[in-house]
């Protein structure tokens, strides 16, 4: 096997984990440029722009928040804005993620009515809170229309940016109970953040570099390629994956058809055989990483990531790493998951 | 006045306020690198790389808290991780951040014995908690030898990178007091972070590319210039400001000099002229932020920052753009203050 081995680290990692995902090197660069008076006139005229860009990303006309902190932040003062101790909250356990959120409102005083599932189900969304970390800006989302009162969103997935910007969007029946809510709060209070999109100003130092980046991604996004065009990208490689999952014989987690994601694939490794291993094979081997399974879902399967910034050939050497990795792995497979990921996204 | 006009956004902006402060290019990079998979073995070396840096520069062998946050939230956390409801804290009025911290207290369900105060004198430093935001990696500062128990950091100010990151350096005692402590937390709780100097991760995602900086500028700060000698760069050029203002016949703000700070130094403008107007003609004249003043002494005081990546010359630059701001506006002063800094600066 060694003297088929690969130079592993030559050319670009391969970060197909489901995020943080692959960052354009245009907004690498503008993270890189040196940091302004976060209270001067430069700074006004980016803090509204990046605001009112992420509307347009949540299809909102109402309120939206940006904080310094990792999508975990903007889950809790989602909860902590609208709501008081001894409150019952009703969740829905979609995986891993509603699992800890569920953590998350018990710790901060909350009663939880969890719906158990088998976090191979998604849930009928005519929920109050949605998180969108993994989907926002890779598929179609309208908080308005949808009528969502709170939206959760985080930097690193299909905003193209690296971890560091939590980001709610607002209805004003979740503004008035923060009127009432008794949670207490102070970095996550809505009320100083709001005023952001009309003076530019927040009420802390914010995280002024990604915010430079978020500028430039929300370019990309909103008027280079546009979100229709995006979400199309986003859902032709995920297609093109689950075809690829499927020549393999192997399955993927997501039970049915109408919920699958486009920004993400899992996959279900054959009883008897480690996901893990499989992933540390391919990271050992071909310089690519893969999600792992969380909570009670470890070793069983791996995560593709496919949001971001991504493209067709991006996602050929994807597979390919998944195909060899599944060979070297002694995963029982069939080949012929890249031949139909080719078929598919190949034809004119 | 126009004929003699620079052009004033050629060559590098002049960021003069107490912080965020420059950031060095070779950190700049190295946040822009591509970023990792937070739970790979790639990262799991940074993290415990960080974290072992972020004890040197506390002075301690107890425990370091990464927060992917604004020094905002590093307050926080240490009063949510150690207090309940109804608990009475000590707080003392030293200036404007003083009273925020207050506020924030307040929200949390704590009663505050505030002691009051002029906002031009510091305190007998016995205290248990103490914010460092603007003060750490540029003053001498010991977390373990001056037995505080929970310390408060921003990366956006000696550490010399751009704000995202918050700091919190935790006592033996603190930590106990949080196996008790009923203020409701999640995002901040110390129990989930406080593994990541063993194990280099996080429970939730942290600031990547924050990390890669923190990773650069901890090694400037320790290896290549060392703590020592950063702490004399500033003590140098706090007094070679101090001079300049003496010899401008203004006045410094902090009215006892065993407090006077060596990152930053406030300047009282005579009564009736506005420090904010005065601000306004430096920023448009010269390209030069520097600090306004906050709460109420907004108006009354600049404030001019020479902490974090600084140099001779850069602070020549900078007490020549207060020196000239000042006649442009009418300020009344001598001149010579300039000329006071470089007599101090260019001694053998």
């Amino acid at each position: 096997m060694k003297s088929n081995a690969p130079a592993t680290h030559a050319g670009r990692h391969f970060l197909q984990i489901p995020g943080p995902t692959n960052v354009p090197d245009r907004v690498l660069q503008a993270i890189a440029a040196p940091t302004i008076d976060h209270r001067g006139p430069d700074f006004a005229e980016l803090g509204k722009e990046v605001v009112a860009g992420m509307k347009r990303v949540f299809q909102t006309d109402e309120t939206v928040i940006v904080y310094p902190s990792s999508g975990t932040g903007a889950w809790e003062a989602a909860l902590s804005n609208t709501l008081s101790p001894g409150d019952r909250v009703l969740m829905f356990e979609t995986g891993h993620f509603a699992t800890l959120w569920r953590a998350m409102a018990g710790r901060l005083g909350l009663e939880v009515d969890f719906v158990p599932g088998d976090w191979r189900h998604g849930v009928d969304p005519a929920l109050f809170m949605v998180d969108t970390i993994s989907s926002l800006a890779s598929i179609d989302y309208r908080h308005d229309e949808w009528r969502v009162d709170v939206t959760v969103a985080g930097s690193q997935k299909g905003l193209m940016l690296p971890p560091g910007l939590g980001f709610n969007a607002v209805s004003k029946k979740a503004l008035a109970a923060a009127e009432t809510a008794k949670l207490p709060r102070s970095y996550w209070d809505w009320q100083a953040m709001r005023e952001t999109g009309h003076t530019g100003f927040f009420p802390y130092t914010p995280a002024t570099n990604l915010l430079f980046g978020l500028r430039v991604a929300l370019h990309m996004l909103l008027e280079e390629e546009g979100l229709p065009a995006v979400f199309r990208r986003h859902a032709r490689h995920a297609e093109a994956t689950r075809r690829a999952v499927a020549a393999w014989g192997l399955e993927v987690l997501c039970a049915d058809p109408r919920e699958h994601s486009n920004s993400l694939t899992a996959v279900l490794v054959p009883a008897g055989y480690d996901a893990d291993r499989l992933r540390e094979i391919i990271l050992d081997g071909f310089d690519m990483s893969l999600g792992t399974g969380l909570g009670r879902l470890k070793g069983k399967i791996f995560r593709i990531g496919h949001l971001g910034w991504f493209n067709d050939l991006m996602l050929c050497g994807t597979l390919s790493g998944v195909e060899m990795g599944l060979h070297r792995a002694g995963v029982p497979h069939r080949s012929g998951g890249v031949a139909a990921a080719l078929e598919y996204l190949g034809s004119p």
